[in-house]
């Protein structure tokens, strides 16, 4: 019986995806109005490019980008990119549509919930806190706090053990096939991939490891309580008894 | 003949001192109310501490704070500091009272105006920029883009180079009679102390410094019409009949 729904953070609960590229664009075209002299796609590629090299939380990305452009450091410039950046994403930061009525209907539903996250662990409690989401979460587990990144089986086993539950009384949902749905099968878990956002066609040599596959948020308590039904009917197997 | 006004940034036209000390102490409230262990006499009373210690612009302000209350690294608790500590300057940055009046005022009058300023150049341009003051301003100097600090004479002479004037058609006005007054008189510049703020009644030992002394911003073109009289009475030195 499925006691516990973990979760995956970005482009799962929080559209984090669709905010990095307006927040991306809004701070090009900031620093072009303050004079930065590039057109905004050999720009906005130049800063993709850099983004896929040194990873999204790489704190030097406008610093980086001039040197790219063969421009001259300028602090104005980067201020500019700075500033549109940082307001994109105060203002623009939103959960994934239909994310809060479901964790909300899982906990009326009896459910202990969790996040399951890769990231850097402020900016991760960053999202979560703005959202104010964190009171719908008994646990909140960020991988670089305990050293390894998604699919390690060390950061769902420390789930598990921390929710007190069997891998067959837990079902993680996620939208990255490698990191959330082959990650929590590894350890037993049952998994829902999340088809959303920019991984909804990579990393499917993966899709084997998906029990089920979602394109919205709203189908999930209806896989929940077919799960449950199908253990009632089934009468369960001893181990599902003893875990209930 | 006075053809260049140049002003300090923090305290002086942007009011910094007032912002951060509302920005920490929201922090230390959100940490708090997000669990942090501590009364809030205590932990502030530790945030000022180390900021006295490790400067204003040191990158972990929150991480060492749980250090030296012993408690253990929380990244929510770090996230929750993060987020009202950034709201609050997002929210809050002003200007000085009458800073942006003077400031139209002065380039209707036609002198040319500059900025020299301490600090990190990225976030000093962060508030020029929010505060859309740039556009009054000819020049900016930032210290740390010539690794040097106020009163370092580099950064006053490269000041007056930029502007193409000799020290005696420029005047500097700023809150800190030691970076500001003493700095700029050192290299001929005359002065204005705008004693406002922490700094009012510091580094009194420097007061000699000062020219002028104000209270409010909108002393400032006053200052300037006195001294233009004084000239046009004199009928000038040699040397400023021929800047003239």
């Amino acid at each position: 019986m499925i006691k516990v729904v973990f979760f995956d953070l970005d482009d799962t609960l929080v559209d984090t995806s669709r905010l990095a590229e307006m927040a991306r664009k809004n701070a090009i075209e900031n620093m072009i109005r303050h004079g930065l002299p590039v057109d905004f796609d050999t720009a906005y590629q130049e800063l993709l490019e850099l983004i896929n090299e040194y990873g999204s939380n790489f704190g030097r990305h406008f610093d980086y980008l001039l040197r790219r452009l063969d421009l001259p450091s300028n602090p104005k410039w980067i201020a500019a990119g700075v500033i549109a950046y940082h307001n994109t994403k105060f203002a623009y930061l939103k959960s994934v549509r239909g994310a809060r009525r479901l964790l909300l209907e899982l906990k009326k539903s009896g459910y202990k919930l969790g996040i399951i996250t890769d990231g850097d662990p402020i900016k991760q409690w960053e999202k979560i806190l703005r959202l104010e989401l964190d009171a719908y979460f008994d646990e909140v587990l960020i991988s670089d706090h305990l050293g390894v990144k998604k699919p390690h089986r060390k950061i769902f086993e420390k789930a598990l053990r921390k929710m007190k539950v069997e891998p067959d009384e837990a079902i993680m949902v996620g939208d990255r096939l490698y990191s959330d749905i082959y990650g929590a099968k590894q350890v037993g878990m049952r998994t829902v991939w999340f088809k959303y956002g920019k991984y909804a066609n990579r990393e499917l040599e993966y899709q084997e490891y998906a029990d089920f596959t979602i394109r919205s948020l709203e189908e999930l308590p209806g896989i929940l309580r077919g799960l449950k039904l199908e253990e009632e009917s089934e009468g369960g197997s001893d181990k599902e008894v003893h875990a209930d």
